[in-house]
């Protein structure tokens, strides 16, 4: 086994301690990354405090890992020793099923290895996520890195931009589509870079006037403050696309009636209560409410490629990970523009 | 002026009685059809008793209405004397918004004279539908019928039959879908009866043993009882598509999570209070919970001449018009199989 060392929480109510655990040794397909960056995600929190549902601890959290390649197995081509390699959501799946085979992976019919928090395809192995030196993944499940771009901010995109590159693809936002962005946060200033640089009118709608600016510097065309319910009035029936990033309990229908014709509103913000919407809205123009999670490992992979050559990164606030708990804390509160992400080499 | 008479209502709880009334005369492009059958759709009902916020009385209610063009209009090229002509649920639009040039006049973003219980494009004048002996029609927003089905069971597909039309072709049900109908009555079984034309894998979803054998009848290929959950554990994941045809409220996370990546709930049923689900529920998956509202003019056409070259009507219990107040009573009861239509030589 391989010697490593990260932070783990040991239950809901504990703080971060430096914990030293095992990676597997490599197997022919494994590549073993060095670990430079890991964003915070806040689904990171939700689960190092069990908001949902029982968690496996020890846990090292951390989905959103971008490190090099310091070993690789016997059967591995992917991959060189040196190379740039990103993690995501999961890293692995039975490779078999419809959902596989659909490039699917984050919804294998069978078994999805979630990267922390998770167990392995044997479903008993617990996984241990990147606040930590050494990963150990298959290369079928390790993106490829571009080197042209900061590492630090890349990391944010293995879930962040992979969760809201994917909707906007999936709908076919282009030049001409009119979208906007509900909630300016990690995933919400991600959306903004994204569908801006595929061509689309976009607008933010934001409960903080003192976003504008923001909004503005990240490429939105237009911003709207959603607190002065008759801001909207003008915007009803006007937008193609909705990307709703907002993770607070919220009203449906006053997004949903802004949407055109065959319009979608798309979930990823994921509030924990249900969500509650008139049927005559949804009928009304024949909207769409639906949900998107993550993405499979060939659209991440295409999404890194498009981000590297667009130019697009994160906007992060790098920190050591002794600062992870006050990190926590002001992610809670939304203080942060727009990611933390922990620089592994203060670990 | 035209004299007409109709069978009308004078409020929310007063009987239906004859109402003698004008129709418009011609216009250029209109036709004057001598109605012989119209429909009871359960939207009627609605309306009739106001439960959709106020009507406009006297109303003369109905949309799915179909019968001979006794006159035609001086423009009118669509239509000939003694022709099969129907009437949905629309009248006229706009006709120069991005909606109406997309032919989805029901989503008009000027004005959709509804057929009845709405007004002209003078938003004044009100509209009168087809419990009536005459009714006057611009040609383009009538639709051909043809005269090789039985007359009375093709009134309910201008309005059931596109409703539920209309959304398994945009969802592009096919060969290799697999379908769920949720609940068996006049939109359900015309689901059905398209899904299964489709060449869709197709189950019906019922609350109701009772309906099991008309669903195979009727060639759905299988049925599920859904009062016991435990019948619904092997489906998870596995539908591609389902139409929810039940206007009584109820629970939207028990069939969501019955679809497979993808895929895609449609409510038709339209329920009176707000439909609500959990966010996972939808993001599992990548899952669809949208919305369906008829079809415009083109789509409308499309599907009656599907219907009638897939020899496909609707089931129908014909009656004279003295009996509607008996057949509102059997239609709130779901006491049809599978349609109220008004024969309207009785009047």
């Amino acid at each position: 086994m391989i010697e490593t060392r990260g932070y783990a929480t040991h239950d809901a109510n504990a703080k971060f301690v430096p914990f030293n655990f095992e990676r597997r040794n490599l197997g022919d397909h494994d590549i073993l990354i060095d670990v430079q960056f890991c964003g915070i995600c806040h689904s990171d929190i939700h689960q190092a405090k069990q908001e949902w549902g029982p968690s496996i601890y020890p846990m090292v959290p951390g989905h959103e890992i971008v490190g090099r390649v310091s070993k690789v197995g016997s059967a591995v081509t992917k991959f060189k020793l040196g190379d740039l390699a990103g993690v995501g959501c999961f890293v692995d799946s039975c490779r078999e099923c419809s959902a596989c085979k659909a490039d699917q992976e984050q919804f294998c019919k069978v078994h999805t290895a979630a990267t922390y928090n998770g167990t392995e395809m044997d479903k008993v192995t617990p996984t241990r996520g990147g606040y930590s030196k050494h990963h150990v993944v298959d290369e079928a499940y390790a993106l490829k890195v571009s080197s042209d771009q900061p590492l630090a901010a890349v990391a944010p995109l293995l879930c962040a931009g992979i969760t809201t590159y994917s909707p906007l693809k999936h709908y076919k936002v282009g030049p001409g589509s009119k979208v906007a962005i509900v909630g300016l946060g990690g995933l919400g200033h991600m959306g903004v870079k994204l569908a801006v640089s595929m061509g689309a009118e976009v607008t933010v709608l934001s409960t903080s006037p003192s976003k504008k600016d923001d909004a503005l510097k990240l490429g939105a065309h237009h911003f709207v403050v959603t607190s002065d319910k008759a801001n909207l009035k003008p915007l009803k029936g006007t937008f193609n696309f909705i990307l709703d990033c907002v993770s607070a309990d919220h009203e449906m229908d006053m997004y949903l009636n802004l949407l055109d014709v065959y319009g979608a509103m798309v979930l990823v913000g994921l509030p924990e209560n249900p969500v509650s919407a008139r049927a005559f809205s949804l009928a009304g123009n024949n909207r769409t409410l639906a949900g998107s999670s993550i993405g499979g490992i060939k659209e991440t992979q295409e999404m890194l490629d498009y981000c590297a050559e667009h130019n697009i990164t994160s906007d992060v606030e790098v920190i050591p990970i002794t600062k992870i708990e006050e990190a926590y804390e002001r992610t809670i509160k939304a203080d942060v523009r727009y990611r933390f992400v922990i620089d592994m080499s203060t670990l």
